[in-house]
């Protein structure tokens, strides 16, 4: 019999020895590739906290103690422990377990997460609760040195430090965001990490730092001073000391005992601590090891060659990457930002090609933004190439440090609209709304990868702050054959018709166009739209749309309200338009997990549902 | 003659001697609190950089190198030694002077500034940019220890501290942000303020550093930590050192010569450099100096005696200053926190009252909201007073952190709309777009004083997030006696009329009314609602408005894209309304600063420009 099949709930951890313990990681690992291996996730960081996982059960009791998991795509062995084993084959799919911590999936799962940086905020929220409640139980965050690179992750420990309230922060450092770390605070971490281990000697010097007696005036300062110093010389993480949390660390993230022993420690401690904790990401898992930035989130593979199941197809990320590199042989004012994602976001063959004007700030998006804006403000021509639901992090940057001063910096925005199996955190949904309302900002969406090489070539010429918005993935089909040029604000016409036009944005143009086609086949005199450019929105098309036709539909892969739709609604009611508008777009709801595909038919965003609301609006 | 009458331009300043130097700066002392207690505006901040201002000028040119004055509010000497002295007397009035650094208004303004902790991302920005165009100026950004809690600010340190590029950050330490500064960083800060003056030391150690041999292996690293150890001995500032800047410092902000000896230094050196100045908010007046909070930014003051010249009249900061204090008297699960604001946010009183429940987490909007979500969670009822331009820095814990998760946490959003002489980086025009797109999220603004009282007690009630926007300022008039209760999603009917319905949110009911007023003496049949709830939108009165009305007028403080307005339009296609649609709101531009008087005006929210456009569109 498995050890696996003898943890019923984690309290059954508790009653296991340290080898037994060994044995269940061993177990998980197993567990954990073969799962992932058929439905895809989140792998390297998930084999690389099992035996920190193990311990944290085995210390603590999440039932009553509090546990925020940064970022959260490592907790898939916190919910095989607790209850979810056997659904757990559903991952990330439709209806099936979160790739993320759901607090309604689970009482385990104590706060949602999914962008970075959060946890030692929320878990800080959580102590202070629970200190104004007179409540004694643990409060932990678990956050990755990636993470810790996020600046809020910094203003939780600036006030987490000087709060005295109990607060365990686990600092799990794998040298790794999902690229190798880069910055500062990375370095510093390595120092440490290659240092001597000097715990036993700084317990000793520990003591004997009590036994000085603490006196008034400067020679008490001076005696300060001095303890400082000598602490410096054998504590390793005087940076974290420097900010009001005792250090403990570094140790082993894969010696389960070594874990156990600190945690309790820990528990014992009053004030904030912080222990950091050196994992590998992948561990256990070859393949992983060697490539933890391809299995740090992956599409169903091959467990013995770690390949890929489904054939490399050309992506939107790759067309990025591929023109932005082309452009910038032409032009050496082009420069490249990413935000800790040169690989997801197709830079990677730019960082090779330009090293000197390829920037990788760690995760730092606010940052980005306005790096971006002082290249621009020089005269460089900056890219940032960042995912739409992490550029709301950069909401604020945009519009003041961009906007405001009318900067060339485009803003390379992937994994717009709905980004499928990561769910509510992760999907692109509003970026058409809250980007539109920013003065000097222009927006593009294209219909398919071959207008976006149009698009970004278009782009990379202009010399105002612009905005182009792209989805995960590829195109199924190639529908289109002839191209109009890009002209600011144009639009192009797909299909002529008159009595009805339908006003797609981005890829909603292909889905949109196969609704016409079928529509055309019924009959129907309907006309299609390209709205290439969100805004500003095509004037004189819309005024030739006016006087000929009955209804118009709008069809866009961001919600409705404040979007596109919402941009043409405007429009249309300003110059006193009288037929039949309708918004196709997502609802006043956060979008659940699930197969991208699931989700455009969930919401009537595929072929037939742009077809049924057609047909049953018209009159 | 005076000094300052020989100052014609920058280089002039590199004339002086020490002694003049000083002698300046009195002359600019007196000119800053002369012209300041006219206008209004920022004064102790002023004050406080006078000597560094004079000393920056005297080592750096200006008009090659690049200064980033982080919230650009200190900029008051900047401006007038660079042949902005004669307008200065226009400052923050509208055509007149900005009071933040706009490129527009001079050569010598690098960069626009407002909000907190972008100068280090801009001014590294800019070194990258002077690095590959191969170029040698200095760049520097000057930032103050409250703005340093910001936390795209470390995210810049961490960028910067590995980047090799040669930075100057002046760290402008006043132990100040607006209010007393918090956090661990502040009490590092204080630590380094205190201890012993170790400078020489310092170059003695090093030098003595520099001799130790570097050898290979264990012995190397316990060479380097040794090293590492003296250094924290004697050197201030190791954090910063840790994070890889050369750290110069404390030094003395009113002290010219050695800030010029300190800044000559800092030219030199290779690499990111930190230095370290301790100043004076308000120094050399005395009112300022001991009470540097509300000198911060004031209102026109009599120089004598430090009083206002206006009388104090009731603000929705007030009101919700008493408001929280009432409730939170009767439910102890209310908490308050602000991001470095207790003053401006009226949360002062609750903060005395209810210390344990009161947090001030520093520069730093993204941890106050997601720590409140933390709060939340757990059972509390957080409430976020925050200004609506500062919000945009967490729009993505709103929605990833608060909104995902429906906890109850109320955000106080205060400077909603126009705010006035601030101008464009503090408008709060965009909150009511940005915020309505958020799934989960109810939003309210009162019509006046009284209803905002009504509105919070219902607000405190409730138990899922709420955004409940008001304006900076008071009331001028009271022009309402009665008032409907509050109800989810309820409007309120103020004048009753059909064929023209004026659908007016937040303040602007109070303009709305009074042209409506002169439209119903005009002899036309005009209905007036208070639109109370933003989100949602109260759909049975709507379907009433659509039956009868031929008309509908929207209008909000807001920018007009995607905001209230465009709610209305929404639903109104949808519902197949026929009549005529007009939204009052915003253009798409960044508004200037000016009064807010001569603000509404120029956009036609004010009483006649909303009675002129209800007019011109009647058919």
């Amino acid at each position: 019999m498995k050890y696996m099949d003898r943890i019923n709930t984690p309290d059954d951890i508790k009653r296991l020895s340290y080898k037994e313990l060994n044995k269940l990681s061993n177990e998980l690992r197993d567990f954990l590739i073969d799962i992932v291996s058929k439905t895809g996730g989140h792998l390297a960081s998930n084999l690389g906290v099992i035996e920190l996982t193990l311990a944290l059960f085995y210390v603590f009791n999440f039932k009553k103690d509090r546990i925020v998991w940064d970022v959260g795509h490592q907790t898939y062995v916190y919910k095989i422990l607790t209850g979810r084993r056997d659904r757990f084959h559903t991952l990330r799919k439709y209806e099936g377990i979160s790739g993320f911590p759901k607090p309604t999936e689970s009482e385990y799962d104590h706060f949602v997460t999914g962008h970075s940086s959060t946890s030692i905020s929320a878990a800080l929220g959580m102590a202070r609760a629970r200190d104004l409640k007179g409540e004694k139980h643990n409060v932990i965050a678990v956050i990755g040195d990636g993470a810790l690179t996020g600046g809020m992750a910094f203003e939780a420990l600036n006030d987490a430090g000087s709060s005295k309230t109990n607060l365990i922060v686990i600092l799990n450092d794998n040298e790794m965001s999902i690229s190798q770390n880069v910055g500062s605070l990375a370095c510093y971490l390595s120092k440490i990490r290659t240092a001597p281990a000097y715990i036993n000697l700084r317990d000793e010097l520990e003591s004997i730092i009590k036994k000085i007696p603490a006196v008034g005036g400067n020679l008490y300062k001076s005696a300060e001073k001095v303890k400082d110093g000598l602490k410096h010389l054998v504590v390793h993480g005087m940076l974290f000391e420097d900010l009001g949390f005792k250090y403990l660390g570094p140790i082993d993230g894969h010696n389960i005992e070594v874990l156990i022993e600190v945690l309790n420690r820990a528990k014992t401690i009053k004030g904030p601590v912080l222990i950091h904790v050196v994992t590998k990401k992948g561990r256990g898992y070859t393949h992983a090891e060697e490539k933890p930035d391809v299995f740090h989130g992956v599409d169903p593979f091959e467990i013995e060659t770690g390949e890929k199941l489904s054939v490399k197809k050309m992506t939107y990320s790759k067309v990025f990457g591929e023109e932005i590199v082309k452009y910038a042989e032409k032009d050496n004012r082009v420069v490249a930002i990413t935000a800790a994602m040169p690989d997801g976001t197709g830079l990677t063959e730019f960082s090779n090609r330009f090293p000197n004007r390829f920037f990788d700030v760690g995760i730092a998006e606010q940052h980005a933004t306005t790096m971006a804006a002082g290249l621009a403000k020089e005269g460089f021509k900056p890219v940032f190439a960042v995912y739409s639901t992490f550029l709301q992090r950069a909401y604020d940057q945009v519009i003041h440090d961009i906007c405001i001063q009318n900067l060339p910096v485009l803003l390379a925005i992937d994994r717009a609209g709905v980004v499928g199996e990561d769910g509510e955190t992760h999907q692109g949904v509003f970026d058409l709304s809250y980007l539109r309302i920013i003065p000097n900002l222009t927006i593009l969406s294209p219909k398919d990868l071959k207008e976006f090489r149009l698009m970004l070539q278009w782009c990379f010429k202009q010399d105002f702050p612009i905005a182009i918005r792209y989805p995960r993935g590829g195109d199924t089909d190639v529908l289109f054959d002839k191209y109009d040029d890009i002209n600011l604000g144009k639009w192009e016409t797909l299909l002529v018709g008159e009595e009805i036009t339908i006003l797609a944005a981005g890829k909603m143009v292909q889905h949109a166009y196969k609704a016409a086609i079928k529509l055309k086949e019924k009959g129907l005199d309907v006309g299609l739209i390209n709205c290439r450019f969100v805004k500003p929105i095509d004037e004189s098309k819309l005024n030739e749309i006016i006087k000929t036709s009955k209804y118009i539909y709008t069809v866009e892969d961001n919600v409705l309200y404040g979007g596109f739709g919402s941009s043409v609604n405007e429009y249309l009611l300003k110059h006193g338009y009288k037929g039949k508008v309708i918004n196709i777009a997502y609802p006043d709801e956060f979008i659940p997990h699930g197969s991208v595909d699931i989700l455009y038919k969930k919401y009537g965003l595929d072929t037939e549902g742009i077809y049924n609301t057609i047909i049953k609006n018209i009159d």
